[in-house]
């Protein structure tokens, strides 16, 4: 009985032990962690005098708010976050009554621009059933309906010079439905893919060769989105000898690109669904491109692939695969056509190097903010803030690849700075790029609203991963990001913050925190550094 | 006190069932499996009478000697497998006495051919340095000295019309030792790179365009090695939609077909060994290329890098990087010069289309053996059952990448096969490509001296999973093969002996077994398919 009792002596502490280490401690060491203070940094409400543009609502001593000790712990009351971040008035800042100079489009000019495409479409359907029944193609034909009420015109129609779309406009979601579900009429190649004419893009170096694999899709009801295929597993990093610009592009981070551009309240990003593509049904059996159709085959595992075609190369290493047919991608909608809606692309003052040893300027002059603060058009207005509202998103996912911008010319100097193409954001949940944020560390500016909401993010109740987490679970392809990538936006958002801190620290409150808009002085004309988008 | 007794009682409970499903359930389901019947066909000696060749030794009644039900129990007495495996009579058939016309070279021959090479080398070596202290390049330079006695060099004199090296021949660990560790002196592009001038082999429609990153190394011994960069981690298997003219090359597979080549005693692959090669200081430093130093790059990791250089294509996606400056490798022994011991490369009568959808006579045609049979080389001597036994070993290895055989002129139709390039193998454990059989299905005839090792290998004292295990972990690189490819060999070796089984059951052992050497009827003269290796 002696033996007995030594045995479950010696077995009780076992166990103590390991509940000690296991349960106790950690939870020991959470309670410590959340112990730490919370700002309750909430404004009440705010209104957008007409003030040539936005002006900044009104913050308490921002600094002392600046929840930098934020921690991961949880505490959920049950209520979506997501609706508690739309339904502060930080999210409900009123815009001036839009005139018909600050609306993209005029409802009769695009009605009638649409109704032309659409007997265009017409016609082209017509001349290429006969060609095709004549050279025995086969080709799945949909009924094609335009519809002026449809959600992806109301998308267009509702563009504006401060945002691509309205926060609480009813097309976004309906859209996002539409890309999900809505059939698809014909596929093709993208208009830059086709301008390269299956010539790889290699002038700088090493321009990555597998990205040819985009494509535009028609859906029946005449919207037009952009299909990236699924070409990396979640859960797989970029490797860490991998130059950005020959990084894979993730489907996965176009998706949760929107939904964080939505969730900063930028809404600079045109709406993205993920959707699971039958790529026989939904892409080769209605294509009328015969280069398309010519690239896709059958794989040993019996799965259909198609691959990228490049001048001189041959390459179905790159090829992608679906299981039989279905393959994941994000559809972005896309934005009006550039005859209707010119854009021009202007290379990124803090463009990188596309080279394997190459430096730029803004890498090696800690000064050189300086340079650009006076060169037009970052010498007034708000593009400088813009840049930098830009590179704490591309900071926040990762991604090293915004050679360019675009923004609409109708808009001028003053407008919003289109984030497109963000498929080269979270690539690595483990690496925080601070060279991404170069804007903000050099020129040690930020505009308030954004500030504003970046604090708010960091919030218990608003966490920016778990307002993230949310948005996502509204995709048919969720989980968008795996929790790595969730967790490391609020690592992050920290980053950000404590970079505006550092700033304030040095050149005080006033010079760092800009108020939103600011009327521009100079005459907006465009330079030479910016170019038409094709 | 009581409850004390309860929990005791249910703790040891609790422990005695873990005991027994973990440990003694396994346990006992082990030895049930291993008191299945064991054959023991251990002949107990050979010798080869000098009859036209290799006479098959005697054999008892094979088919019952199939062990067939063999399991993967260990019952390991300490002693070395492999040991007793290259003991076994078996791996102790002796050869006749060769004769000069049975050697690949003569030694006044070689010495003569390697002096003036060395002279050739060292005159290219001088002008080299003074080039390049004009235009500023360091190289490092290494004395070379040429020991006529070195390994390489009794490698080469030791090829004869049996096999690369004999079993016992010194000279080939010491030479495996030496592509270990002796210094680089010189980094090059392989002969058929340099062919290529850049361009990627597009021929048939998707050759693969990474294949330009295994290069010649010069050791400081003068002997020369082919190393080919570890593309791939241990642990991936090929993607399931990858053809297998796409698939990588992978530098453990390149050393483990050599360690299973000289198990299968065929002894038909060049040694190879693994090496952690500093790609900066034993290429990059040492190389006299320049178009190889240009693929050099510095990764963002901060890595060594180099990457295929194709025409018109950029490739840092196919980069190989150290880490920061040491990549694994495969080292193989270069045979000697084509100058001096020509060689023709054949199409593979079961060549595969290295087409999307195309198929081969032999894919869809059951009685194709029959019209190879009545072929020139394959109508009388040996050639067909070479055939057969490489198509076992790529079996065995999973390649299915095969398209030509190589073999010595000088040893004619009789020669044996060389085994080269199979850094194909080892891709995919868990599929058994029973395709690749198609030489031993379709023609059902097999060596007898194969057969026999085979059988022995599926036994448990020699079984060949182990072995290989053991071979490998002589390789500094160890371990070669993760446990999935080394089981998947017994697996596999017990597909071969059914399917034998099969062949036996219909056609009868003396249709199926064939002793070993017959003499060559025709003459042996070159067809229009025989092309010379460059």
């Amino acid at each position: 009985m002696r033996r007995d009792r030594i045995f479950l002596a010696t077995t009780l502490t076992a166990i103590f032990s390991a509940d000690l280490y296991f349960i106790l401690l950690p939870k020991l060491r959470s309670i410590r962690q959340t112990s730490g203070h919370f700002c309750s940094c909430a404004p009440k409400n705010f209104t957008l005098p007409r003030h040539g543009g936005l002006a900044s609502p009104q913050l308490s001593n921002w600094t002392s708010a600046l929840p930098l000790d934020v921690t991961t712990s949880e505490s959920d009351d049950g209520i979506s976050k997501l609706e508690r971040l739309f339904s502060h008035p930080l999210y409900n800042i009123q815009i001036p009554l839009l005139g018909p100079e600050e609306r993209l489009l005029q409802a009769e000019q695009l009605m009638e621009y649409y109704r032309r495409k659409v007997s265009r479409w017409e016609r082209h359907m017509k001349a290429y059933s006969e060609a095709a029944a004549v050279s025995n193609i086969t080709v799945t034909e949909h009924e094609v309906t335009f519809d002026p009420d449809a959600s992806w015109v109301k998308f267009h129609l509702g563009i504006n010079r401060y945002a691509l779309y309205s926060r609480d406009d009813p097309a976004i979601p309906k859209l996002l439905r539409e890309m999900q579900s809505m059939a698809v009429v014909s596929a093709d190649y993208t208009q830059d893919e086709k301008a390269l004419k299956g010539a790889c893009d290699c002038t700088q170096v090493v321009k990555p060769s597998g990205h040819h694999l985009k494509l535009a899709l028609k859906m029946q009801n005449f919207a037009k989105a952009m299909f990236k295929p699924m070409r990396q597993q979640r859960d797989e990093e970029t490797p860490e000898d991998f130059f950005y610009f020959v990084d894979f592009q993730r489907h996965n981070a176009e998706i949760a690109a929107f939904h964080l551009d939505r969730i900063l309240d930028f809404r600079r990003v045109p709406p993205v669904s993920g959707r699971l593509v039958n790529i026989t049904g939904e892409v080769l059996q209605v294509t009328h491109n015969e280069d398309l159709r010519g690239v896709f085959f059958t794989s040993p595992a019996s799965n259909t692939c198609f691959f990228a075609k490049c001048l001189y190369v041959c390459k179905t290493e790159y090829a992608v695969c679906g299981n039989p047919d279905l393959l994941e991608g994000s559809l972005s909608a896309y934005l009006p056509g550039l005859s209707i809606a010119p854009r021009i692309s202007i290379p990124n003052p803090w463009i990188r190097s596309y080279t394997f040893s190459g430096r730029e300027e803004w890498e090696v002059n800690p000064f050189y903010c300086d340079t650009i603060k006076q060169m037009y058009p970052y010498n007034s207005g708000n593009r400088l803030l813009n840049i930098i509202d830009m590179s704490i998103f591309d900071f926040l996912i990762g991604n090293m690849d915004r050679h360019h911008y675009e923004i609409f010319t109708k808009f001028g100097d003053e407008g919003f700075l289109l984030h497109l193409d963000n498929a080269r954001g979270f690539g690595k949940h483990s690496v925080d790029e601070m060279s991404i944020l170069a804007p903000l560390s050099q020129c040690c500016m930020i505009k308030r609203s954004t500030l504003m909401r970046l604090q708010l993010l960091t919030r218990r109740e608003y966490r920016l991963s778990d307002v993230m987490r949310e948005s996502l679970q509204a995709d048919p392809l969720h989980p968008i990001l795996m929790e790595p990538h969730l967790l490391a936006l609020d690592r992050r958002l920290q980053k950000v913050l404590r970079m505006v801190q550092r700033c304030v620290r040095r050149l005080g409150e006033n010079e760092v925190i800009a108020r939103d808009f600011e009327k521009s002085t100079s005459t907006p004309q465009a330079t030479t550094e910016m170019r038409e988008v094709r």
